[in-house]
């Protein structure tokens, strides 16, 4: 792990943005944190600049609750090189949701399994080298985005203790066998009237999720809204959890 | 409002039974309140006594948010007499569920619209004389069941500034032209897995509620099973809405 840039903010957040291999990302950290701080990993949809000030937002919520936080670039998105068949799948799914039918699987699965099986090791890889930093230490959670990463994620690394799940991406039906198999507690928020997201797709989701300790949090504002509070309450629960 | 008996429990707290007219109740207080609290009207679903330590939990936590908590005794529930149609739609919608099939809508209505007339104008008296006692002040919440009479309440009582609805219940279809019309802020509480309950019902319900701000949160855990964390959330809710 290389880092390539490093400042301190105004709340005195420590941000250093680093590199992986050909993955980039960035950490946030708390300034004067003397005692080893757990980690949450911060998911998103991939498109790490447009995202930033939103990621940032939630690292600084993170730092405040004494957490570390981190998060990477996903495959094929942002800097990174496009892929040709996901780019395909990508045009197929835009497609397929302008004109208004249901989703076909086959469109979805193109798109998000190859995305999984792609950005989980990479994850886990990231994760390796930030738990060898000095002052980083588990428990982990993951936090965020796609919803069909953050699961596989959950299900093949002992590493993750609970997760915040956002219901805000088409989910291929193959992902809901890693549903059954998730076993951490889990909070799912899921953005009632999110016109990007299938919501009975998402409560299917949510039904098949095996974790004994799981809450959905369904909220109003659109894809983008998520309330303040709910975003308090995740930090409360990773907070429970990781602590 | 007469009171019948006084005693002061060992975390502190006042604990008051009344009763207004033939209606029976009861009343929660900070010991050394010296401010006027805000007040939390605790809906159930009837029985107060069969009620009672769940009840006494949830007003606990209220008095140490620092509100006041009060309940009564439904029509027709409890010590209170019975009501010959209520008991008769009663055993018709237990041996509908009893069939296994869906229930139908008459039998609800039969069995709820009565007692939602007969309760919120109970529920409004016993709030005047409420508010009329020294140290008790608004804003007003009401926190649990049954859904239906906390809908009827939030539309027709413009005291009610936040209400936590236990998605608990059949609502009868006439209750969904209420639920258009509730525009406070709203945070309801499903059980995933409620064995007596509807859950298709319980999230149609949660759309067709008129409230801007309006958040549902479904837990595991079975009918009784509402996890803490969750009456934590609720208390921080309505303490974020009434204070």
């Amino acid at each position: 792990m290389r880092f390539t840039s490093e400042r301190r903010l105004d709340d005195g957040v420590d941000e250093r943005e680093f590199t992986l291999g050909e993955i980039p990302g960035i950490l946030w950290t708390p300034g004067s944190a003397t005692a080893p701080t757990p980690l949450i990993l911060l998911g998103h949809p991939g498109g790490l600049n447009a995202m930033y000030p939103r990621l940032l937002a939630r690292a600084r919520q993170s730092v405040a609750e004494g957490f570390a936080a981190a998060t990477i670039e996903l495959p094929g998105s942002g800097d990174r090189p496009r892929d040709a068949a996901a780019e395909e799948a990508r045009a197929d799914l835009r497609r397929a949701i302008g004109a208004g039918g249901p989703v076909d699987d086959d469109i979805v699965a193109r798109l998000v399994l190859p995305l999984v099986e792609r950005a989980v090791p990479e994850w886990r890889a990231v994760l390796d080298a930030l738990l060898a930093l000095p002052g980083i230490d588990g428990p982990v959670g993951f936090a965020g985005g796609i919803i069909s990463v953050g699961i596989r994620l959950a299900v093949v690394e002992p590493r993750i203790a609970a997760a915040v799940l956002f219901a805000g991406s088409y989910v291929p039906r193959a992902l809901f066998d890693d549903a059954r198999r998730v076993t951490v507690p889990l909070q799912v928020l899921l953005q009632w009237d999110d016109e990007g997201n299938d919501r009975q797709a998402a409560l299917d989701l949510f039904d098949a999720l095996g974790s004994t300790e799981k809450t959905l949090h369904a909220n109003m504002g659109g894809h983008t809204g998520v309330p303040r509070f709910a975003g308090e309450e995740a930090d409360r629960f990773l907070a429970r959890h990781l602590r």
